[in-house]
């Protein structure tokens, strides 16, 4: 009798703790997926990867074709959208994907990491186009979810996520101040200005829109009311994608991650701030709630890349080819070692991102934002770790293209940024969990009353050793 | 409304996860266990310390009296005997206690971890006896049972587990070949000799047994098939309490870690090998069966303890007469960032735990053994992290006696030896995880093949980068 | 030909880094310390041990006969007050054996750290008499000198340094404000008062001074000038030794580290205040000046036990009886890479000690600030590793009295807190690092300016990537 | 009165350590290289970047304009090829810079490190090229000299060593078995034959020479003594450069690391061997002395990476405009903690590398072979470290191009595998270390018996605790 298929994947431990909490419908998706990865995703990453150009314009250009005929078949198995985990988007044109829990999108996010930037792409379940659909689902006006929303939802096209600025500290929020959009109250229009970088995707010929954090109101005198979000098109005058960044020497093309110049753009507010009229101001509020769920969703995904790390680890310390010394290199016991490291790291963190996921369930994101926070600085670094061995079992061929490594180091390392950067939810973790100390110290004191009211009765003193 | 009193102890994450999964007994017991922790366990602590005599005599001769009154509370509240998880003591007086699954008693051990000394003995669930009852249920003779399980359950006297020999690396347990009982089949009786020492509880007054590995086939050609356990009376002709082992400078009186010489003890082979004649060469076997749960036993109660760890930080680190340079010490980043590191750490190592009780559940311990030897290798070593944090934002205080952290510190560090240390259990899973190789090579090979297939069909080569 | 004897302690790098600063006087002392430690002091650390008395009174009662023997031995070969390094001591009886440089004495004490207990006490160097002694030397009047600072030249006396307050965050010295010593003008004597504890030596019966830190002008206007050091005969009337502390359940006899109330002691101003009438306020002064050296001592012998701790490990991963599972514990690749990681690591920390006595020779203590901070948080985190490390090899031996390890692993993480935890030096040594940005921005700003200069000459930008 | 400019550059105590062994010359050496270093180096970097065309075709074409200028400055100042420490060029054209001691360019090449890229090209002292004037400089022929090692040493000309294998496990060498040099003694000349990659400077336009290890004697009985060294024109018939490799995304043009492919190019024995005829089979000789300096010639640099590094960091968190929530960086204990460890660590690792470096100078290269070893495994990995930490205060620029640091940390990462994976070394290490255990068991068994017999006269056993 062959083992189930997520055994593959997922540790026994893990799978018998969530198991009894997935819906046949998750079983048997999970059962697609993982097939889906085996027979179609892994298979055409090489192509995937031939189809960009290597000139430096070209590769700007166009897309993969193979990705079209991916997702052609995601659809048809009803593996698409799977993120959309709430009610926003049901009886939405291409919303049908969705209805499972966080718990059973975590499994299904983790295997789709075996293949980060492919797979996610094929079943639309891609950042920053995720978060992007959740606020247009929230909080768009009807024709904004008509013009860019169902587009979306059916992976037509693509959108940036316009907040970091240039030459700013950007991981607090409230510094995002230089990039405006004055409010021409004669023509209910804007006119926005401000430098921008890091816009993912904005680099992407699929790309119609990037939503672009501003300020409209600068005199509010709570600086969480000064901003606005406001949907550009990035063929509108005035937007000037500066240059790809490069992250560790990788382009990323043909998403990229931009610097942006937005000068004097022109924005109807009606139509081009997110929620319309009525959305003026909300900027703030409306990034809040889009970053819980949208952090946990990378964590998933980095789980499946630490744990692919390891499998190509496993190979290459089996690889006959490889011996040293006359032994495999697994043979050696520091090699045996680390591989139990990484297996029980890797376990571990899997077990935070599930539990973080089932407290959204049960909790919703606000509820869990303490889980979501330890995984937040927890699993990117461990999968660096992870990733680092495998990289260093290769010898100089792990630092190179010919194994997908050294590409998953330098966007694991990313994430120790992205979304605030490590430090910011470790302050935040530390000082949530002073919060117990009154309770703590409460019992801590009755415990202590009680215990010299014990020794009193019995004619003792404490001992002091 | 108040929050649930399991959200003092457990986050609330992993609470989520495992909620379904207990029953309402469970529950039940739990709340029960949770006050009974903090109305009696934790206040009686200081009392039971101080009834053990400072003189190097006496304290090995009495135990202090509040154990007795707590034992026969914890019997009355049902909390007695939580750890028998399996049927073997279904229907046997004392029995009662029994059938929480494992991941229910994995919870119910943490929090007793939180008084890991004192807990564990007033509920009945301490160590080397659980691991003892569980031997003498299963492979005792009725006689055996009825002469030390039936008291053993009951919590009338306390047992040892005589194994690891002096002078011989009994990590690997083939070594264990000093210890010899010799046949005389005339008498029908052994004569029992050997050097062992690391034999807990063998100073406590209480003890009326000592199970004793011993060769009693030694031209045996299996070395699995050598060993014998033998029932020894303490008080016998022939047995010799050298010394209590310290640990650090603890002498854990009055129970005791000895060094143990038998010389010549005649045992009579019916009633004192474990299974009576039958039982002869069945040692390893029986040794084997009775380690699994225990060592995830220790984990379960180290979580415990690494908590109250945390917890005696977080208000060290809170009390006003603490400050520093006119700063409380929780106001140093520093601080902060230790706190979230332990919070994070704990949180993963309570769900591994939390997966192995499960797995254990559905696959049995034998199932469970790659989870249990992931916990054994991870565990210990967090908490004396995090015990280590906690004695440093105490100053001298914290490796003093006014704290319970160097004691800890002590006690936890013992288990990356005992039942086997680290580096066994982390070359076994390394091991086993390299068993995964062949089947990830075949998937990998047919997904080269079929990559290889996809980029001859759109005449590209693979990209070499 | 053999090797120079210290070779067998310090590694060869290192050598040939200091040899060419070492005096022909210095070298051959080392040789005759070398000798010295294997002739006599390492084959007495068994006697010495079994010269204490186990009786819990006793212990404190009688000092091991056998030092007395080694102090004459060390006197004769002229290895007696080699720490002496200033020229305070010159022409004093006793002061013969000083005159090295810093350089010098680090070597010795390294060695002699290899008997971390012995070695120091039978030649002199122990704290806290060393900083006692620096004290009385360049701050007591004649009379004090000739009372006290002569017999501990002569090592017939010992003494203690009392600061550290009962409930006191003592590691910010300004908070030391609960032990006052109160004038009365009239009998130009002041009356102590005040609770301290971990006063090392004060269980010691040859201890006939405390030299204590205590408030004498309350109101002075500067926290730094409140303090004066006054001499207390631990006999007097209103001294008591309330118990000695322990340090992971070991209690230092006859030594000790203890509690200690000073309740109204009479203390003659002239001759019990450090420095007579003069000395009063200059409490502050005193232990600044006095902290320097003596950290950088505690760090040389460190060096010496961690190194002792490795050869501990080499001898046991060698030993035939350790093998398990058919190989010996040194053919295990983790335990090989265990020993590299424990000499490199071992090999810094004593270069960064070497270098922080060879400032003190060119810059002085005040000069060798920064690097004596480095050492501080530095050299014992990492001998608690290597010792750690060596532990674990031995099993349950190795947290037992069997092995010296567990008393090295709990002196040790005392250093971690002793004169200043950890922490304060860390951030200290970052801020003073951080003094460096405004010359590194000045030179920085100026090589961008000219950068830019160059980059328009040749009608280039700046490549952005 | 300002301090000694090496103070910006090296601790004070390391300055203080070793300064006494600087010659006059060194002296006065090294402050001409720190001001060619600010005044020149450092802010040509930009211009030499822009210099290297981003198009993908031509970046491998030319080399930068203002490396001539700037070597032409540095032979001016007299600081070219000061890595000529030994006697080996003495008398030779070009040899003049040498005659330095391995500690004082030690400390030269750690300056260098700051401009790692730049520095070494703008003063010879690059690799590969120093490796392989050592090797033409003792074992060429006069007209191998003539022909290669002058125009090196003159900055004329390039060159490679080739001798990692494609598809072999190259840090053992003795698995280099697929290029083979046959020969027809017909002809006296040899087919050459092979794949290799990794070869440093294959793609720049001024090499003009292929150091290639390759079979010459495949039948040889020792393995090593089957290879020789040939010297091999990359515009030969036969050569193909297949392709730059990357390191994570970077190309290191005009340089680059290339895959190598030589298909029968033919080779005269006398002029294409190293030493001619006489050289045959002497290749693995050859390649042992190679290594030693050079390696450490890359921790010496690195060491000036770091530093560099934390330069950078320095300034960064000390920037107005990076201010969070309210805080510069620099106040935020956790960067303050950041910046101390960086300092300890740099500080540290840089005493090693003196260590070694003396070493070498006391012993020889293969004398110095532990203390090489040990910084080899030991400086990369801090530097990483540093690094690392350097790029997380930057927030999402530390990846990208706009800071160094990526490429810092790309070019560290491949000195954790080149000249030797640090497993490697670690386990030679390791072992060298067990070798003292003979003499370390004599020595402790002498001091058993010693203290045996102090316990005996005493009539004490041994405390057993």
């Amino acid at each position: 009798m062959s083992e189930h298929p997520i055994l593959r994947y997922v540790s026994a431990g893990a799978w018998a703790l969530i198991e009894p909490l997935f819906s046949d419908r998750a079983k048997d998706l999970l059962i697609k997926l993982i097939d889906f990865m085996e027979s179609d995703i892994l298979p055409s990453e090489a192509l995937f990867h031939s189809q960009i150009s290597p000139d430096p314009k070209k590769r700007w250009e166009s897309v993969p074709a193979v990705l079209g005929s991916l997702q052609k078949r995601a659809k048809e198995l009803g593996l698409w959208n799977l993120w959309l985990s709430g009610g926003d988007f049901q009886g939405m044109a291409g919303g049908e994907g969705g209805g499972l829990s966080n718990l059973e999108y975590a499994v299904m996010a983790e295997i789709m990491g075996h293949s980060a930037i492919l797979a996610p792409q094929a079943t639309n379940c891609s950042a920053p186009d995720t978060g992007n659909m959740e606020v247009l689902a929230r909080y768009g006006t009807q024709a904004q979810k008509d013009k860019y929303l169902t587009p979306l939802l059916n992976g037509e096209i693509r959108s940036s996520f316009s907040m970091t600025e240039y030459g700013v500290a950007s991981s607090d929020a409230t510094n995002l101040g230089n990039t405006t959009a004055t409010l021409d109250p004669a023509k209910n229009s804007l006119s926005l200005s401000g430098h921008k970088w890091w816009i993912t995707g904005a680099g992407d010929p699929r790309n119609i829109v990037h939503i672009v954090l501003a300020v409209t109101d600068p005199k509010n005198p709570s600086p969480h009311k000064r901003h606005s979000l406001v949907l550009v098109d990035p063929r509108a005058q005035g937007v000037k994608i500066i240059r790809p960044l490069t992250v560790f020497g990788y382009d990323d093309a043909p998403e990229g991650h931009c610097e942006v110049v937005y000068d004097n753009v022109k924005v109807d507010v009606d139509s081009g701030v997110v929620g319309g009229k009525a959305g003026l101001g909300r900027g703030f509020e409306i990034i809040q709630a889009r970053l819980g769920p949208g952090r946990l969703h990378h964590c998933m995904r980095t789980i499946g890349i630490a744990s692919r790390a390891l499998d190509i680890l496993l190979q290459r310390v089996s690889d006959p080819n490889r011996k040293t010394f006359g032994k495999y290199l697994k043979e050696h016991g520091t090699v045996v070692a680390d591989i139990a490291h990484s297996r029980a790291e890797i376990d571990q963190a899997r077990l935070l991102v599930l539990a973080a996921a089932r407290r959204i369930d049960t909790e919703g994101a606000k509820g869990a934002m303490q889980d979501i926070g330890i995984t937040k600085f927890t699993v990117p670094t461990m999968a660096l770790k992870v990733v680092d061995r495998a990289m260093q079992v290769h010898g100089a061929e792990g630092v190179s293209a010919d194994t997908p490594l050294p590409y998953f180091y330098a966007s694991l390392r990313t994430l120790r940024y992205a979304d605030g950067p490590d430090e910011v939810h470790i302050q935040q973790i530390g000082k949530k969990e002073l919060k117990r100390v009154e309770d703590l110290k409460a019992r801590t004191d009755k415990i202590r009353r009680d215990s010299e009211r014990l020794l009193q009765a019995n004619g003792l003193t404490r001992a002091k050793l």
